[in-house]
């Protein structure tokens, strides 16, 4: 995660497109969220605002990493991301701007965008805010508690409309990254061992397991659980029956165990950290 | 649910006025509604996105339609609504464009725009997407479990843009419809008997009895409960004391029992399917 | 809450940016939300809608109030916002339009825009909805039970295109001001007794000890829980280790007890009225 472009051409290639895209742990219970969404239209009415997910698990920065690379790809290079999930608030953390693939990222510097910016083909800028830069983008007296309306908010709303340049908003900075997860290993009879990394809203159990390792288990992948359960390796859910388990690679480029019309999280009594391990059938 | 009109009329009745909305199962927690979002931005910068709900009860086909009737006909015309409740994504239900009342559904061939659908008059059309009819707007490689991301995204954009209409998509259709909840039956005595079908937020339990029928018994109906409870049939929360249960036909046509300030699901014990009785005061 | 200008001035002091927030507390699992936010575009397709939250708990007007005064003074002036918690709907309760700080808020009356008028600098006019003063805009036969959708998103449609201007919706009205909470009281040896208001998504207890009665216990002040805990008062989350208790002036300007990177509430079991005393250290 470091920068690989001269800032110059950085700058050029940020063409900022008038979208701003929010993702939090600030709930829908507060008034949080419209505090930022009206310190952004303050500073300019025009902006388009996109809610990507609010109810991120309170501090829990990988949950919103994994969203942000999830999601923000998809959208147009010259979009604005801003994301809070920000234990260290008040701390001695930097807030930075983030670059990579032509979208620009605001938030804490605790690792949120390190992801994502892989995932864009790496940070091709990063900068971190110094408030004295912004002048009377900012209130008067920021509350130290909350970044995302105070400092955040203003400096995605100064990008988006083109107002600043990412170069204005402070000096270089290079970014803390997240922790890699442990990746999965391979044991003496080749079979790949790795661990369920979290859940989806539907109970599927998302692995450390990329889609590149299972093709090499093709055409007959089986999965073995913790539980001696062994699962087929397929594609869609439809494949088997209502209630029955399989293992397939998610939209999000992992392999998932999953239950058709069900919960595995439930159904297959999985954690956080189960062990999952991927052979070729008859192996 | 059969089209009524020629293929012509029905696309001279569809204009777009560059609205999407989005209903899902997705929830608020994952990358899910986000990738969706950029998905369509990034087809069509200038869309106006509108969530209307993502946490319709995983893979609850039923309850998204109810939902869909109950908000997008509220909607102008020439507004594409993307519903994505889709427990057989990547199985060979169809995808489909649905045209009702001069609106377009995108979505799974699962009967979620039946209710909507008749609501609005009936369905005018409908055409099963044909992924090669729609070339490079598809991603190359589509996932075979996120449909809502990589199949009915690009081509709600392409319908709110203007960019296709909705004869391009593929071949007509005759879409599957929702199985109807079984109607209400009246008994020997002249009393209506129904079943509670679901709850809303505030716990109040909506019934399969028409607005239609409880007219006919004003001006004084009688509500009997399983329980034995009785309610007087009322017009508006307020008609009752704090507290107090009362049936009334509610916001969307249906008759429901509801508790003053409170919650009759949980006051009154209330299950889906509960038997619900209307009768004439001293009947 | 009493009007301190003249009518004309009032209305000239209004001018529609064609902005409009939505809070409610409909929930994100029915389809109340998108009924709105359709009759809202089906009014006026360009209208920039807002979300700023709608898992306020079920008629928790206080709740929304808050919430309301946490976020719309961040908007800008000309903004229309619609507030929806509305446990007397169908009642005698007044329909209202309240303008403060060229902010227009279009909701019921029952104190929902007290606060939120009040940090705006007072009420400057309110006017009670008259249903055939809107004519044509209005449903021809409004739901008893779904004012949100059928009168006040009407009226914040027409009063944000400026189609009609507040004067016209009916006439003249003194709005209910919410009861002020208990202010905190001060004991014979000088320190501060209050109490917890509310808790936020992150489990932190607000109290309702304003920001400038803290200011006085600097630079040492002690907050001592009924429990006999004793934190200091500080400045941010971060000055303590992870899992320590801290008091703090958070970002809406009342003192609240916290735990950094955990949750109060649950930690020092705190509940809604916990009493909390505040004194110099060593007094």
């Amino acid at each position: 995660m470091v920068a690989r472009r001269t800032r110059a051409s950085v700058v050029r290639g940020f063409t900022p497109n008038g979208i701003v895209t929010l993702t939090t742990d600030f709930g829908t219970r507060d008034a949080y969220v419209g505090a930022v969404k009206g310190v952004l239209l303050s500073a300019e009415r025009g902006l388009s605002l996109h809610d990507l997910a609010h109810d991120v698990p309170p501090q829990d920065v990988a949950h919103g990493a994994r969203l942000l690379r999830g999601a923000c790809p998809f959208f147009p290079a010259g979009t604005v991301h801003l994301g809070v999930v920000d234990p260290g608030v008040g701390s001695e953390r930097a807030a930075i701007v983030v670059l990579a693939g032509g979208h620009a990222f605001v938030g804490p510097d605790n690792g949120l965008f390190s992801p994502v910016a892989a995932a864009l083909g790496g940070v091709d800028g990063c900068w971190a805010i110094a408030p004295r830069a912004l002048g009377a983008r900012l209130p008067a007296t920021p509350a130290p508690t909350f970044h995302g309306r105070d400092l955040f908010a203003p400096v995605a709303a100064a990008l988006a409309s083109g107002a600043i340049a990412p170069t204005d908003v402070g000096a270089a900075h290079r970014p803390i990254a997240l922790p890699a997860p442990p990746p999965p290993r391979r044991d003496r009879a080749g079979s790949l061992v790795g661990r369920v990394t979290h859940f989806d809203r539907f109970g599927n159990a998302v692995t450390n397991l990329a889609a590149a390792e299972a093709k090499r288990y093709r055409p007959r992948g089986i999965v073995s659980l913790a539980s001696g359960e062994e699962l087929r390796v397929g594609t869609t859910y439809a494949e088997v029956e209502p209630g029955a388990a399989l293992a397939l690679v998610g939209s999000d480029g992992w392999l998932e165990i999953a239950v058709r019309d069900g919960s595995a999280r439930e159904r297959l009594r999985l954690t956080v950290g189960a062990r999952v391990e991927m052979r070729r059938e008859g192996a």
